[in-house]
């Protein structure tokens, strides 16, 4: 086994404190990198809280890594030492299922391996994430990343970027799409990037106005505060897709009346209470209400070379692993643009 | 004007009866029946007793009308008098919108003119449906009936038929789909026979196991008794569609469970109520949640052939006009296998 350190939930109290553990030796398949950055995502803190009912503790969260390859089994082809890579959600999965052979790992149906508060296939040995210095995974849940690329910003496309990126391109949104992107977060600030990327026509939807900026530096066409009566009334029937970023409870009602008629409202933020959704304000218009979680491993890799090639990031703010408590709170405050994305070298 | 009489409700009392009244006189481009045979649809009561709200007295309920034609305008070229037509839930749209130009009338965003309680589209003139003796309809919003098929049970198909067929045809189902269908009632009968007449492996989901042997009867190859909690627990993740037509309250979480990885849960019965819904739900498995509304002209036309070439018509039960109070109570009690359909000779 190789010796690792990092940065634990020790209980549900959300305070984290250095710890030590271990990483199994490279398999065959295996990669074994030092971890540079990782980014921190909301659900770190849901899972740390034990929000969702199912932490494991000690807990290492952390699943936006990037870092470079020091070791690789002897079977390993598509990667050597010195490479950079990341890794994202997950970390195995059962590789056999339908959604596996078609690419949708984060749809394993025999419960894929998440790269944290998770288990390993042998659903014994846990995962630990990415506020840590090293890591070793299957060469098939890791991404190549671009030397071209901020690397600390390239952390966050392993979860924000994905989950946005996968409905996006699953739905074929483009050239001709009216889109609104529904919350300016960590996810929000991707799919107004990755969307005007594509060609399609960006509102960002938004209680705050003091939004409106910044919505409008990432390439947002428009901003329709849904604050505002008037705005919303003039947007009714308007667009092709939203992108529903928001975490927080909120009435579905209201977007689906923003649509045109075989609209969709794509959830990628999940709030913790169900929502109340009238099945008139879909059949009126042939509307969908639809959700969609993270993203398989080749779109990963697609989306990354994409970056790549078109120079997108996320838009970060660098710490400190001992500043982890104050970024939790900033975070819970909407207090970050948009993505923390802590420094592995101050572990 | 052409004096015409009917069966009329004058206030949400949902008490009916006998009405004169005119329909206009055929202009160039229209068609005028003589209604032979009307289905009663549950919306026909919602609407007599102003359940949704915009109910217009004196009201001739029926959307669901098939007859003979007995004069054509100068200008019509699609009919000629003696031919068999029906009339389902429109008899007019703006026909310049978005949608009415893509054939999609029922989302006419001008607001269509329904065939009853509603107005032409000079939004002044009431319309009244099919309790009727006669009708003068624009020929574009008339459609042609085989002679072929048993004329009563045709009638049904204008709206429990298009409304259940539209979506599946717009889902594109058929072979190597499984298929729930939600609620047997006039339209879940019609989405039994249109999935297992386009190939789909059909499940008929219900909560009353005496419903089986019917389900059985019209084509489903399978019947799940919803509340057994075994049996749904057995059917997790292996729906590609439900097809909903319930429009009491239900919970659409336990049915986003039932459907596959990337699974369309379809609306087509309407509660009064708002349904919590979870947004996790859908985003576990890319799962949706939409609503489809009747049909449009062209797709109501393809539909009455291939139910012409395929021998398909509604389950139906004739009655006489003053029956319909006995036929109301008997709706709401779910004693009816599976359409009501009045006999207008007995006005």
């Amino acid at each position: 086994m190789i010796p690792a350190k990092g940065y634990a939930a020790f209980d549900a109290q959300a305070q984290l404190g250095p710890f030590n553990f271990e990483r199994r030796e490279p398999g065959p398949h295996d990669v074994q990198f030092d971890i540079l950055y990782c980014g921190v995502c909301h659900s770190d803190l849901h899972q740390i809280k034990n929000e969702w009912g199912n932490s494991i503790y000690p807990m290492v969260p952390g699943h936006e890594i990037v870092g470079r390859v020091t070791a690789v089994g002897a079977h390993v082809k598509k990667f050597k030492t010195g490479d950079l890579v990341g890794v994202g959600c997950l970390v195995d999965s059962c590789r056999e299922c339908e959604n596996c052979s078609q690419g949708q790992e984060q749809y394993c149906l025999n419960g894929s391996s998440g790269t944290y508060n998770s288990y390993e296939q042998d659903k014994v040995t846990p995962t630990f994430g990415g506020y840590s210095n090293k890591i070793v995974v299957s060469e098939d849940f890791v991404l190549l990343v671009s030397e071209k690329l901020h690397l600390p910003a390239v952390a966050p496309l392993l979860c924000a970027g994905i989950t946005t990126w996968s409905p996006l391109r699953h739905w074929k949104v483009g050239k001709g799409h009216k889109v609104g992107v529904l919350g300016l977060g960590g996810l929000g600030h991707m799919a107004v990037k990755f969307a005007v990327s594509f060609g399609a026509e960006v509102t960002m939807l938004s209680t705050s106005p003091n939004k409106k900026a910044d919505a409008e530096r990432l390439g947002a066409h428009h901003f329709l505060l849904t604050s505002d009566q008037e705005q919303v009334n003039a947007a009714r029937g308007s667009f092709d897709f939203i992108i529903d970023t928001v975490s927080a409870e909120h009435d579905y009602g209201m977007y689906l009346g923003l649509l045109k008629t075989n609209g969709i409202h794509i959830c990628v933020g999940a709030p913790p209470t169900p929502a109340s959704v009238h099945a008139f304000a879909m059949i009126a218009g042939r509307k969908s209400i639809a959700g969609s979680m993270i993203g398989g491993i080749q779109e990963t890799q697609e989306m990354l070379d994409y970056c790549a090639e078109h120079n997108i990031v996320s838009d970060i703010e660098l710490i400190e692993m001992p500043y982890i408590q104050n970024a939790y709170d900033r975070m819970l405050k909407g207090d970050v643009r948009y993505r923390f994305v802590i420094d592995m070298a101050t572990l």
